[in-house]
């Protein structure tokens, strides 16, 4: 899938209000079945316990607004669905200017952007506006002024919904792409994780054999997640071997790893590895900096192997969380160049054995061709990855492993893997 | 206890004529349970084995001094002890100045200081004096000139005496402060140890519960905790979780850690930990630069896990081992600051167990008001310490470990600890 | 051995005509034979199965030029067997210009060198000759001109031969001492291994006591070392505890060590700890940078603890591999230098244990007479390493270990290891 195809399917998301309930989810993953017809939308129910937690009511809105004394909608829903507080409850009061303010939240440091907030957990209602459009609101009003608020949302039993895909391979060992389907209309931290993950879903169709099974969440951030793990838990413990959380995938500044709790898991190694050789101006954040749905994937006693994969990091650009995240923020090369990344990832993990030379000594590789048959002064050199990797082709280091100790990328080793094995010279251990 | 407090226990022990053995140990530890009654001293017989060691014949000294032909006394045990070569025998001799400089102990590189020079395991008699002093002494010095050298000194089979003092806590685990009491009048290198000790007593006895027990031990140096150990090495060896021998902790200057033998038990843990985040301009010895007891608690086949705690590291200050290191080398601010971070360690200690969270993923602090209600952008700082707490207390690290991982002091945690202890969310492993 | 003696060797052998099979390698062992008559020649008859390898047909050379058409022999195999393409087949015919040239070898980064060009398991022949030689070869040449080209050699069944010399010792561990005899005449990259070979075996011979017993190999390079593997592998695997291939060690610059697979195993810790102590600008190359037989010894399922020893590592210096790497290249010096190294590690080898101190505690130096009977200021630190190598003599410790651990070279801390011994303080784990 091109870099174009995937912003256009960003683009026809980013209008919906989604939350982490409601018809915004429902209207996202209908879009997105457009594209695989064979996604599954499940659902869970209002008050499901998932561990520690409980799925919420689920949040439905129609419209919000402000009116002033003269009718006029200074704040509207409708232009801007980051207007209205998230999962915020109905209203449609007449309030003075204090009483409003009490209910108004901005971003002071980026006068011009609508902030994004929510309130997911206490019932409350409110409206985001830019800090201009509050400083306006305050000068132009008099002390008689009324102002009507008004959200028509709901918050009623329902349930949580999110969208599933399995693409079996020949083993039941699962890579999962994890990415949320939860933020309102904002393009890199919202729209960018679903529309990579379309792409990846054509991907790895499109791959002759599968070595793992590859499964796709769209789903909720955190309670999604966390409902999901309550559910399936020993099921993906089992087995998952790499989570990659997608997120922040659409722009076009440099790559973002963020760590597994201690780093170490086959997902750290394979994202590090490709970054590493071939993007070295990425970023590197500890678990420290964790923030979207990773942290719950690598929760103590949960354990699973994840990392999240961004271009900016989340938190770490002016745009996040705020209407200024809109479609130009994103491109299609931002999403081509995502999109190289987890394809190599997925090529990595799918060579990634732990090989072994069948011969005792390095073979003789003259009499197959594979080196050339006049002795001279620095003729190795060129050679010198084939041979590297049957010298750490001794059964211990899987393929990653080996690209770390000879300096060369598994997208370079791997089609010598290839020549040795059509010669009958290495085996899978 | 007071910085001050500790200054003046300092100050009266000074001037006591100490050695390894003797009357001035005697007299130190019965100042010392003037503090603590419940401090016990015991003794160990002059020949007792203690390992390839044996306990030495007690010295006791009652005056010595060198008088001119004029029956002036140019040096004078009682004008300052350190006049004397410690276990110096008797002796009451007229030599010429040739003879009586075979007997004359200087340091030529500070002229004014008289140095401390013993000889305890091999009998012989001498003067300390300054270089100044023996350059005068030689200048005025006429060749029919006759001195008359005196030690009132008896080495007799005797004991070698020690206090001891144990604050039970709720196990059997036990903390050993270890500090010794074997110089003549210095001050930093000598008298601050047991005065920051009886410091830590009186704090250790404040705790309202102690999971440790705490040993404290004033010990002549070397052959001391040799015999010590000889003693009681399956009880330590069996209950002794950290040792921190106390020594040089009353000057003014940056703080400093003389690490274990490899540099990884419990002690080197803690104090590192703190020293690390509290006084980042601390020294770090390793074990190479040993040179008090630690060196004996570290022996193979001993192994106990000790590290040395000093403020300027013994032999690294000008003043070390001579007059010189008087009591106004030290004050009551360098006793105030070594003890800050001795109950660091020590609360460090009480708090350092492998925590484990009770709910599968992150609980939802929120519901237990330990979140906010509200989410907006970059509102999750402020609470990182407690979710990383919560990220790396999976019952594999223990409280300092978490320190290292998530970069933040112990001292910051404990609350942290506390919250969710109060909401069962926590458990000890 | 004097460095001028072991120089004296290498120019004995350094005029025959060599290659992996054939009566050159006959010569050369002939030689090595009378500086000692105990190294036994063996062979392997060509088409003997070696792993993946087959030992190829032996050749021999008795002549080779290239005539101009007034029968002027414008390149001569006697006067430089460089001259020749190793391993050419025979050949006796006429051709024009365009026609030689492509038998014609030459290394145009270096115009007046003769390159080193072999073909060992591909029949063809060839002549190398100095880029200027090409040049004015071809300026001179009339379209008319007939070249005759003459190699005078056989391909036939026959044997691969190199030289072995086992001296016992007290065990049966044993340390390989590997070095090749199969190039022609060049100094640094094959003449300067046997003859450090001879002085090393010399210096064996003189030792009082051998813990180890040590195997010196003169065997062609890669087919001799797999032959060899393949009839001795078992014993190998189970015997030997370090090898250390020789290979261009006779010329002037710094060390140079190329370590092993993982570049752990004893050998590489040994030649490592020698050369960071006493010749700390030596050159350190990974296994990456591996070439002579160090890469056979190593390779996976072999897994034999060897590393190679250099001056100038070959393949590094300009003169290699041409015959610029002549008698001139290497020196007495470079020799005497490289004979220190090998014997300083055969030393440290030697006293290579896990030693442990036979006191609890330090024992008591002082009545032993191993330490000062007077304490005064600094006084310690004459005798830190025995005092160090007491306190790391805990039995899990090996010697090099104890030196990277105290700082302090192992011919250093050996004198001490003996004090220890001659006091009954220390045993061998």
């Amino acid at each position: 899938m091109t870099g174009q195809e995937m912003y256009d399917i960003a683009d026809r998301i980013f209008p919906i209000c989604r939350s982490i309930t409601g018809q915004g989810v429902r209207d996202t993953l209908a879009i997105l079945q457009e594209y695989d017809k064979d996604i599954e939308i499940h659902e869970f129910p209002t008050g499901m316990q998932a561990f520690d937690w409980n799925v919420p009511k689920e949040w439905n809105i129609e419209d919000a607004y402000i009116e002033d004394s003269n009718g006029n909608k200074i704040i509207d829903f409708k232009k801007n669905n980051l207007h209205v507080l998230g999962y915020s409850s109905p209203v449609d009061e007449y309030v003075n200017l204090d009483e409003l303010l009490t209910h108004v939240y901005t971003e002071p440091g980026q006068p011009d952007a609508i902030p994004y907030v929510t309130s997911y957990y206490k019932e409350r209602y409110g409206f985001c506006m830019t800090e201009n459009q509050k400083n306006e609101l305050i000068k132009n009003s008099k002390p008689e002024d009324k102002y009507h608020m008004v959200v028509k949302s709901s918050l009623t039993n329902g349930v949580l919904n999110y969208g599933e895909l399995v693409i079996p391979g020949e083993t039941d060992d699962e890579i999962l792409f994890s990415t949320y389907t939860c933020h309102p209309s904002m393009a890199n931290n919202e729209c960018s994780g679903p529309a990579l993950a379309m792409g990846l879903i054509n991907y790895v169709r499109s791959l002759e054999k599968r070595r793992y099974t590859y499964r796709f969440l769209l789903i909720p951030e955190s309670i999604g997640s966390i409902s999901y793990m309550s559910k399936n838990l020993e099921h993906m413990q089992k087995h998952i071997k790499a989570i990659f959380v997608l997120s922040c995938v659409g722009d076009n500044n440099d790559y973002s790893i963020i760590h597994s709790r201690y780093g170490k898991t086959l997902a750290d190694r394979v994202l590090t590895n490709v970054l590493k050789y071939h993007y070295p101006e990425y970023s590197d954040y500890s678990y420290l900096e964790r923030g979207s749905d990773e942290k719950h994937y690598n929760a103590p006693g949960v354990d699973l192997p994840a990392v999240a994969f961004c271009r900016s990091k989340y938190g770490e650009f002016r745009e996040y969380h705020t209407s200024e995240d809109n479609m130009d923020y994103i491109s299609p090369e931002g999403f081509d160049g995502a999109f190289q990344v987890m394809t190599q990832v997925i090529n990595a993990l799918e060579h990634n054995y732990n090989y072994k030379i069948k011969t005792l000594c390095e073979p003789q590789l003259g009499k197959r061709g594979l080196f050339p048959d006049l002795s001279r002064k620095g003729m190795y050199n060129p050679l010198m990855t084939l041979r590297n990797l049957i010298a750490y082709a001794d059964g211990t280091n899987d393929l990653i492993e080996i690209s770390e100790i000879i300096g060369v990328p598994v997208s370079e080793i791997i089609p010598n893997v290839q020549k040795l094995m059509d010669n009958d010279l290495l085996e899978i251990v």
